[in-house]
């Protein structure tokens, strides 16, 4: 049997946080004299009382470590237990959204999904509002965290490749985590300010600048306004394409050491490609749109900016609705959806380093039909990549659109049409949110689909989050014999 | 620099096994007195002259031996050269085919893709009936030999595995693979011979049973008629059904040695899953259709075996539009058309084997998370599986979905609307034929696509039935370099 105390433990602190972070939308409501403001303060407290319980029900004597298994169980078990308290304040407050709705929120909220189910953000409570964009902002602080501190170790899809990254020196492994862990979090804050600067001197409200500088950097896409961008002047967009686009970067690149005085992140080859990706892409789609769709050429190169950053990042923020811009924009999108940004940032999706793997491999196995007895050694970052960690890159490709295809059969089987089934279900494995089509498009809403396709989306957006395996091996047999 | 000739060579041979395959549809034509029977001799005519010109051209003392290189090679320029001559009397008939029209027919039928741009064959001449029925059936022959013959040595997604089929006794390769290939010839012959009695019986036409037959066999789908299969009736359906399951299946395990008095193919790992496969899924469709749809059991039994049979071995047969079955069906057939048959038979597709190699690494995957020094080795047939088969197979899988990514993109880019970019783009490259929407659905046709789009899809079939690699060779540096 697994001891699942250390677990417990851990998630106890974790519901700490989440009953701490509460406190504000208690603070902004109250300060607002909205009568929500007791909704939060009851449940934080509900959920500090929770967190102890767990704590002080589970602690051991001396210092907790955690095998495998348990990292396995606590970050799955990490998502659930901070989604569902998460969703109390959705369901208590004003807005008094049912059992489905509050826990669809609060998932797609914590995964940095971004999908709504709530209609008439403008004039929604302050506290709902700042509690969504805190919900994605947390979100992405612990994907982050968990992408550099635990993947790797676990070597999910490949991430091993990342491991060194943070143990460059001789110290011990611990206090490089937690070093590493507290200047991500230092850079994730100073951005978030930054960015939040920035929208606010572009022209958005104070509240609305904080809120959005949450919802890009932690690529998450939760906005303000029913219209998302779309709602705000030129300037703002421009702000938040450079605010996704840093939340899809790898944040441990942007802490230091730094090499010859530049950040790491210059030198990096997913940086590179990326970058690479991202202009080649809205280069395309700006050119199409001028040239094919008479768009003038200012406006067209925003919007496909805009957009293809939002979609490559997995933010789903929207500028325009680009569902009008015919047949070869929907495939585009919907093909971008799988790009995903890099790892070590908040952006879901593959992940650009196993495209750079995959397209490697591809030239590799062309190369290898002509010279079956060569030798071919991929390297990335002027690393030699060993052979285990090029099949744990395509077999969690091959896993990604496997799950893609299973939940797409499962929403089509519960009434979801088919290209809302399809997209819905890539949308929210990529923790991307908006999907294709008349229902959850750009600017439509998932509030209408079943209850029973909220569940099985929420069910997705966590298993896209955790890069598939970290809750899949829960399921396997292996996991729970011995 | 490649020597060419031998690859002419063996291509100046197939020409004449058109040229005198054209003499078939002259004599329908010439009994049924069909002025059409010109066209076909002249065209014969000309195949065999071009055909004989390669072979006088380029023949060399000995006997020709192939290098890896060339056998690429051959097996591209042998698609793309028939398919040229074959295009001819679809230009110069009554039809009046464009060229594009003609070619796209053409490399459609030899791809046993089936996807059809004529209207109106209900009503057309015999000799192009027959001609279409005889492109589909010797596509599907060449299609068995290549994949038993040449795939394996060529390494191509995996394919290696099914090397040693061929040479399980001491003889030397080459005469124990002519040996395969004329016993495969024969049980092709036998069964198409069988097919087109039962379809007689069950109260077919002996010309469209014939027709049929070759088209069922071959899995290649070209209907005499502008309804397919829902212009029969019940019995003939069935007929269909069992015709098609039997082109799906891998040829040479129905040739001898058979071991303990019964065919191969029942102790076959593949043959097992295809027809679970088939089970699971049309037995959740028909009960779909009779729980949720109202359909009457019997009715519904049938059609969801007929179009889940006609989609996994990729024929492309339609006994019912199936569109009409709502979101959850339009899941079920885009997600089946990527699985495929049994490789060595003449279906498309992803095929069985691959899967079920990619089903036994993700558990291998899981397992591996939670003991990272365990040896796991996967088994297949009794046989153990080398890493560098598994890396193939993955490495060709990834490939298959990037290729249907791009087809679908370039032809959304000429004009074609997302649903059937989509579903076009898969049904090409899995040799299918029919797609889902309002144009190339089950009951569509390809005619009103723009032309790009039909070169576009004729070269994307090409792609799928070539097995990607055996082409994408031919456009890598390294196959023209030394
Ligand atoms: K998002
Ligand atoms: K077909």
């Amino acid at each position: 049997m697994i001891d699942i105390r250390p677990v417990l433990f851990v998630n106890g602190f974790l519901l700490l946080v989440l009953a701490a972070a509460m406190g504000i939308p208690a603070i902004v409501d109250l300060s607002a004299g909205d009568v929500d403001w007791k909704v939060f303060a009851v449940s934080s407290m509900v959920t500090a009382f929770s967190g102890l319980a767990l704590i002080f029900g589970t602690r051991t004597r001396g210092r907790p470590s955690l095998s495998a298994r348990q990292a396995f169980m606590l970050t799955t078990l990490a998502w659930v237990s901070t989604a569902a308290f998460a969703a109390l304040p959705f369901a208590f407050s004003n807005l008094r959204l049912s059992p489905t709705d509050a826990v669809f929120e609060a998932m797609s909220g914590l995964t940095t999904t971004g999908a709504t189910v709530i209609i008439g953000l403008d004039t929604a409570p302050r506290g709902i509002l700042i509690w969504r964009a805190l919900l994605n902002w947390l979100g992405g602080e612990g994907i982050i965290i968990m992408a550099v501190a635990i993947l790797p170790l676990l070597r999910i899809g490949g991430m091993q490749v990342f491991r060194m990254e943070t143990s460059d020196k001789t110290e011990s492994i611990k206090p490089r985590i937690t070093q590493v862990a507290t200047a991500i979090t230092l850079v994730y804050v100073v951005f978030t300010a930054l960015a939040a600067l920035a929208f606010w001197a572009a022209g958005m409200g104070r509240f609305d600048a904080v809120c959005h500088a949450m919802a890009a950097i932690s690529t998450g896409g939760f906005s303000t306004s029913d219209a998302k961008l779309a709602h705000w002047n030129t300037a703002v967009q421009w702000v938040a394409i450079f605010a996704m686009m840093v939340g899809g970067s790898s944040f441990v690149l942007w802490t230091g050491p730094w090499r010859n005085g530049r950040p790491r992140i210059l030198d990096d080859a997913q940086a590179h490609w990326y970058l690479m990706f991202i202009g080649t892409a809205a280069g395309v789609l700006a050119l199409w749109q001028w040239a094919v769709n008479d768009m003038s050429l200012g406006i067209a190169v925003r919007h496909a900016a805009f957009n293809v950053v939002s979609t490559v990042t997995t933010t789903g923020f929207v500028s325009t609705d680009y569902g009008l811009w015919g047949g070869f924009a929907h495939v585009v999108f919907f093909i971008l959806v799988f790009i995903g940004g890099c790892t070590g940032s908040t952006a879901g999706g593959v992940k650009i380093f196993r495209w750079e793997l995959l397209f490697a491999l591809a030239g590799i196995h062309l190369k290898r039909l002509l010279h079956p007895h060569g030798v071919f050694v991929i390297h990335y970052n002027q690393r030699p990549i060993a052979p285990s960690i090029l099949d744990s890159v395509q077999g969690f490709v091959v896993m990604y659109f496997f799950t893609f295809a299973l939940f797409a059969l499962a929403l089509s089987m519960v009434g979801v049409d088919f290209l809302t089934a399809l997209s819905g279900s890539a949308a929210a494995l990529a923790n991307a949110g908006p999907g294709i089509g008349e229902v959850i498009g750009p600017f439509g809403s998932y509030r209408p689909l079943p209850d029973s396709a909220k569940w099985i989306l929420s069910f997705e957006m966590m298993l896209g989050r955790l890069e598939l395996f970290t809750v899949a091996v829960l399921f396997s047999r292996s996991y729970w014999r011995e």
